[in-house]
């Protein structure tokens, strides 16, 4: 599984976020893997018009319908096509009780939840509270280009062996300077099922030869 | 000028929204009235593509292109077709300093501006800021269907008074329990461009009529 | 185990703070009970030279020393003599992250940390982080007269059982809402190791026979 | 005016604090200079009890008395002999709805109110809502060393020049990087009251012979 996250990168706003999301397809057809965009909020609907493959917003708020202005509601992604939300990314953390909130709000409405961890403790706490998916990323590492899976392999595979004692079915990811194809085998050899990433995608001079290496890589 | 806030009420979300939109749309092009629609974020773009009026986004963030999730930024709500953008509404307040910041963003964009205030003393705070527009809406009347402009027309005069000591040019609109034409025509009375109103519009059996009413008020 | 969180009550500021805090004392010294005050941190210094019971801050930072203004500092609270801190109470929630590194801290400095949950699948994501307590308050309770151990027992029970599965040692403590000394005996009948209280004795009209009775309920 | 924010330094936290403050009473009596001490919440009784210069708190929240926890109590601080506080500093920054609030709150309650700025537009909107003071520091100059004064004098004079449009009567402050009595002069000249000033002073070797020049220099 390749989660891209599209982050507010000028490269993946607006028409360009369009075309990401169609090489991200490509790359997703051609592999038979599972890649999953994850645009703007502003972008998803055409996002989700434009693609087949899986789509998710980069948050959600922990919110019914009603008086509430400037959030995210479960209703208005789900219907514009998203089937699921990252919560709680490194650039936009929650408080405890509002991840907890979002992860049922999630379940009820039949959105996938990817909850993301600064560290193998946390990925814990947050498998306590059963998502479908928790990914880790150092935020030190994250834009770096220094790959996690290679410069501290030992979080993955502490935030693998934490969490697989909660919950040993636990979809797990890791995220923070993936670049390399070989990034993504060693994170898979670490006992990932795959990598959750942003600028190695988005700023790369040719976004979908680095994506179907990546792809490649997952079936290694 | 009449800002009709979408929040996040199912009667405007996704296709509803649309439909609400163009409700307004209609009431505007009849009248002759400034209204613009304030949709949610994953909305706005098909609105913006749907009617010809004016549409702002409900919150940006105080960030640049780069490595932000779950963040607004400015140039995707721009090239979505927004033209403004709310700013500090009492259901997402900000720091100081990020009100600032995204008043200064929001002209280096081209965005009107439009900050909201809860009193007559933060409406003068951040007219001293010089965005485009200043709303003052008593939080405890938001959502009451009890009027700002009948049950406490002082602060509508306070702010008025306060705001055009600082900036004698701004555009000061009032809102909260907005939810007749005599509302709409007092809080012109008392000195205001306008208002900003969401359930009384929203929330209404047929919005369109309530609409035009509040269009026509705005003419007498 | 009895927590008495003052919070900003008048009846627990400054004087009236000093002269709880020994009647906390009293009770805990006549019943051998160990009955721990949480005075806010004006107080601190104050209580902690008057009593010889264990005193806890209500907060701390996850903060070196350094350039912080008006936060709390770990070693600030050390030296006046506090031996542990609340964490990620209902009215002071946290981040994940910031929980989970402020326990590190506390851990590092010697302090014993106790941190809120609003529910049972919260106390079991606390309980991954190794805190020294965990302690549950469903927060529609506090302050409210009905007691969590009355009117919602599987709160209780449910975060002992999910508590117990990662952490079979910790020490869980229940609140909200205890105002009699049959709260506490229920309590800790089902599984908890006593109780936080704040307003069941901070605004009782002879706080000393209830903390009495509460003390001598948890020796039954 | 000297302001000395004790930050959370080592060096001002617990008894050295008290120390401090001593030596700022010491420059303060023999210069006849107005210097205010702000200590950490856990140190501010011992220090008001041991000084007779102003003692003010590095924050207060916009609350009642009641069940809040971990907030910090107008109250609180006035009984243990704080007369003022800082309110927003950079490094505690609030939304603009609670600024209003604790000004009125400090007013109401006869607490010197110190609102902190990061540039002369949110001077400007601190200006308007009234507090007693009003200081600008640049963030990025907080602790460097390079001084307001010197580097970004613009700054100083922007902000002078719109607050006391709106109110010019409003005692003016400037911090960021003082660390000279030259410094001092400077700020003086350009139309300040004085300094807001913290690492100059607490992490200088000799705090009182650095303290007693900046006292000196405010008498030119």
């Amino acid at each position: 599984m390749i989660i891209v996250n599209f982050k507010t990168y000028l490269e993946s706003t607006g028409k360009r976020a369009v075309q990401l999301a169609q090489q991200a397809e490509k790359a997703a057809k051609e592999t038979g893997t599972n890649i999953i965009v994850v645009p703007q909020f502003v972008d998803l609907a055409k996002i989700a018009d434009a693609v087949e493959i899986p789509v998710f917003a980069q948050h959600i708020d922990p919110i019914k319908p009603g008086n509430s202005t400037g959030h995210i509601l479960a209703e208005s992604i789900k219907e514009a096509g998203a089937v699921g939300t990252l919560i709680n990314h490194s650039e936009r953390q929650l408080k405890l009780s509002e991840i907890d909130s979002i992860i049922a709000l999630a379940r009820e409405k039949g959105l996938v939840s990817c909850v993301c961890a600064n560290n193998p403790s946390v990925s814990a706490a947050i498998a306590a509270m059963r998502p479908d998916i928790t990914s880790v990323e150092p935020p030190e590492l994250i834009g770096s280009g220094i790959s996690v899976s290679k410069a501290q392999p030992e979080i993955i595979t502490d935030t693998v062996k934490l969490v697989q004692r909660i919950d040993h079915k636990m979809t797990i990811l890791c995220g923070a300077g993936i670049s390399t194809a070989e990034d993504v085998s060693i994170a898979l050899k670490l006992g990932t099922c795959g990598v959750l990433v942003a600028s190695g995608i988005v700023k790369a001079k040719d976004p979908y030869s680095v994506l179907r290496a990546f792809a490649d890589a997952t079936k290694l």
